[in-house]
């Protein structure tokens, strides 16, 4: 077993996970305050570079597992590890966000999909990127195709 | 305090960090499993329909904490945010595999940078890539600029 701690909680207009966007085509412009804790704020050194990070952070009002679930994108049921669902083995999510600025231990971003005092686990720069053409996107594409259909 | 337990374990070609590739234009193309617990297995159903993936995992042998530390491409400190530093709050690591096949619970990737061993905490489809037009990355894109020269 491993513990983690969080690093700082996101400040962020959604209340309620019925306010954040989901399902197919869902676009997430939410723009809210990564805020880290002030023992770790010489960690964020030289952020202020990168226009995009990875956010790993903790679903902290998710309850309960469920390997085997309905996505909100689709009529039919995918294992966890193929979907973004809350109810996993480990709560964790990652986001991709775009950083706007740094404000001391502030960091303004846009592109949050998390509540409003979600936990923090890590901070890592986003560095590339694979090219679109390589992606295959399983039955996120078939739901996709069958809904424009 | 969150506690965490592994999900699989990762099996690959390093079994010691020196020999994984690091620093400036490091690519990482080795091949090895992600085995899965078999009370985890239904939680892949469908996952082979995805080109890539995240893995989220613990940096198990990693000991201690540094806010600022050199990384291998450059000769200045950076804050561990700005990094992937093994060296961390919390030991997470995250890396983007190429999905070659599923074999029940084994994943065959390609693209592994993990030491055999690594105990896996999640595994999320790849979804989508910020353009490689809109990416800055700050001390990186300059320590590699300098290196040019």
């Amino acid at each position: 077993m491993f513990t983690m701690q969080p690093i700082g909680h996101v400040r962020s207009p959604y209340k309620d996970a019925r306010e954040v966007p989901k399902g197919l085509g869902a676009k997430h412009e939410a723009e809210g305050v990564l805020e880290i804790l002030p023992e770790f704020e010489i960690g964020l050194t030289d952020i202020e570079g990168f226009s995009h990070l990875y956010v790993i952070w903790v679903f902290h009002r998710s309850q309960g597992l469920e390997l085997l679930s309905m996505p909100p994108s689709d009529d039919r049921p995918h294992g966890v590890f193929a979907t973004r669902s809350p109810r996993r083995p480990n709560s964790i999510g990652l986001s991709v966000v775009e950083l706007s600025r740094r404000e001391g231990r502030e960091l303004h971003v846009r592109g949050l999909d998390m509540l409003d005092g979600t936990p923090i686990l890590d901070i890592k720069p986003y560095l590339s990127s694979i090219p679109p053409e390589s992606l295959r996107r399983g039955w996120l594409a078939e739901a996709e195709a069958r809904k424009v259909q």
